[in-house]
């Protein structure tokens, strides 16, 4: 099976990125599932639902979130009613929406994805190591799910990658993200679960972390506040990860992707140049 | 010239990846100036002098260090006789060693090393963007130094790429450290500033952040004190970045590096497999 | 009924007046039910299963903890024994003790005591607010229990005194800890909830929160490490707050205690000097 | 000299109390000197030049501030045309206004203020230890001032204690702000500095910090953005400490004042019932 997952889709720069590769990478990858993480997708700042249907026609089977969650006050309604679009499983019980949930891929095998958010220098949500346990548990890979791929929202690597250690064998991926910068770090972990610190994000990357610079650097040098934070303009990368998974629902290869934009490019030698 | 930066080596492992690849790698790549971050070289805290020396002599110019600077005491005491090992340069003033110098290379060429730390979800250091304008200035890319290069030692994206934006056009090099993760996001900025978020660091990468897994994830699982951490002992995977800096000091070329171990490798085209 | 909470017991100088006037204010002020923090009773940090029965044959009742519960090893073995030491409830299901019980006050009237942890600035453990409300809906004031007593080990004062809103009607008293310094807020809520942000710490008050001042003076302002943390040798405080509790479980009279060493010394009208 | 030192004023409820009770204090006490920390005068965030005006007619000497500073934008501009307004000292270089200043008290005599913010869990301003030093060496006491106050504007108890004994003997007080708790830990310390940890704040003290507390236990409990935070509009408690200083500068009695509202009244015996 072949999952492609999608980093943090900052601002206008990185819709248009999402909107003009995502079509043909689905087609010409022949991918069976594909997440996008969109908490910055609104302006750099949360999600509206124009939005996340746009990226579902797009090709998105599934939109997640993270603390940006609901920076735009409509997504605590609309993803009421899109199943389609998770926020971290862990914030409190009563939030709106949902953290996990079963998809039907391409050929009808069974996709968990779960979004969970780290708490360490992060708002203090309930523990994400047994949240994730419980997810797991309730859907157990081989068994209920034919793939489980989780979403990592944290700060530090540390705690992302303690996650992936703590589900090795019962994950097929865990992609990290929220730091916007793409790591060098994929590997399959000693059982099996594909791993990457962070996805990077879906942006232009002549900025500070997808944002113009100029306010950003203003703030570390005077602490004084001045415009407010917008979303840099140029080319974005697309930045994300693809996965292959087996019968087992374990990794079998994994890749960076890396397309458009100022990055070096990357993609799945295994699945060819898109 | 040919400049090589080498991120955070941790413990045993990560100093055998050094002995026995460096040596080759200057040889091979005829290096003019090699930096190793030997913040957690000693047991994954801090850095003893003989593995300070042991790093000089297998092919380091200059040491830098960050926020475990002086895990290990005697490191108050020989950084004044070191000047090759460097701290981060905003420490208060007072503090032992130094934080910035500059080093004849290879074909005597002169480099400007700076080491400095972030402050987000860090210790409270001095201003790290005052402390670089100040040793910029005092030491200007193109009169007084053929090279200026910057490890930045932080936890968070944001401020090492506003660091890098800040000095774009007035350093040769800003390599990120401190997470332990290499990121993928090496580039020559708009005004020819080399820059990568973080070098990542050379030690085993079934870990977490180079430590041997067990007790980390105990501690984020169960929160309660349990073993002494401890690094990881599988095969390193040397981990830094290559920049090619042209006469105007600024950077021509730049590349990933990573050898060994887990990760998938990288090598500098430009100079050819290690 | 009468109680009195003492806040967080440092060192030898702390366990002193413990020693020398718990016992008579016991007998002086015909207390029913006594608390006392004993987080950092052991050289400032953690506890150990000799001191804490020294606590409770002076007249504590109950002994309760904070973030530096397990700073001695020997408390995550003792406290299984001991049902009248209490960590913070919201420490991971597992954690070795508890973090709430019933107890019997001189009278036969039923005590609940809860310590609980806050998460602003500090460890990630669970919810507080949802711990708390689990445990008095599980012992509910009035029915249940003649008194509920919340030990509320926080660093900021929004978190303690959100969590006193969160319970007031529900709750007798949340005493805030950690801070090591009284406040002067003490006051009955409008629903009746007994409140102040901080109890204080019972130690030397020329100090750096009960610390030779020295050490932390000095990483303040050198930032590299020193010598150990030792507790302050001056006479202490001992600081606390004394609550009456009506037949309702409400608090009726609350004032603060500060008796011996430097600070102004504080006891209750109500109940006559000590 | 008599001396008078009020906490953080907090939206309409705070400036009533001060506009109220200041002018007959001053009368009353015989005040030569009051300084009023206005940080949250203009509905909790910031202040303006109008609420600024109307503090000193009302019989400010001086207005402090501390990180909502510059919350109100106007302040970034009036601040350079009001010396009796004052932000903290450790804001970096070319910031607008000051940090210190020296003013001449009711009798003529000289009285320097410095404002200065902690960086424990705070923005990452410059070193507050150093910048105190700086203007307490630049304005020595009992040479070049009367006397020296300072308002350490903090989030921890230890960050203030450290500051109040590294500065002991050389400043007539050092007054915690921030917290908007008042302590009861005021005392004169070994060599003649007046010490609170906090002033507290003069605000409605039924509330979270001075807030409406529905808001604040809502974002606690649920973790998703509501509405706005509005100030409390009960009667508030005018909180502050109270200084008598003898002809060497240090201070020589020091109380507490709380008057009005909700907590416990209180004022210095030695001046008389207000
Ligand atoms: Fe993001
Ligand atoms: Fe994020
Ligand atoms: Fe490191
Ligand atoms: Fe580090
Ligand atoms: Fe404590
Ligand atoms: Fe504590
Ligand atoms: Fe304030
Ligand atoms: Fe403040």
């Amino acid at each position: 099976m072949r999952l492609l997952f999608i980093g943090d889709v900052v601002g206008r720069a990185g819709r248009a990125a999402v909107q003009s590769r995502l079509p043909r990478l689905r087609e010409s990858w022949a991918l069976d599932f594909v997440i996008v993480n969109g908490e910055n997708a609104a302006g750099g700042f949360g999600i509206t639902e124009a939005i996340c249907e746009e990226m579902l026609q797009a090709g998105a089977d599934c939109v997640t979130l993270g603390n940006h969650a609901f920076d735009q006050r409509e997504a605590l309604v609309f993803i009421e009613r899109q199943p389609r679009l998770l926020r971290p499983v862990n914030y409190p019980p009563g939030t709106p929406g949902r953290g996990a949930n079963l998809f039907a891929a391409a050929r009808g095998q069974q996709v968990l994805v779960v979004n969970v958010q780290g708490r360490v220098f992060m708002d203090q949500l309930d523990d994400p190591f047994a949240a994730i346990e419980r997810e797991l548990a309730a859907c157990p890979l081989g068994v209920a799910c034919d793939a489980a791929m989780i979403d990592m929202h944290a700060e530090t690597t540390s705690e992302k990658m303690a996650m992936a250690h703590f589900v090795d064998g019962k994950a097929s991926l865990v992609a990290g993200t929220h730091t916007h910068v793409p790591t060098a770090d994929c590997q399959i972990l000693p059982h099996g679960a594909g791993y990457i610190s962070d996805a990077g994000m879906t942006g232009d990357y002549d900025s500070v972390i997808g944002m113009d610079k100029e306010e950003p650097l203003r703030r570390f040098i005077r602490k004084t506040p001045g415009a407010r934070y917008e979303p840099a303009q140029g080319e974005a990368t697309l930045c994300g990860v693809a996965v292959e998974i087996g019968g087992s629902g374990l990794a079998q290869k994994i890749a960076p992707v890396r397309l458009g934009g100022r990055l070096s490019q990357a993609w799945p030698e295994f699945w060819g140049a898109p």
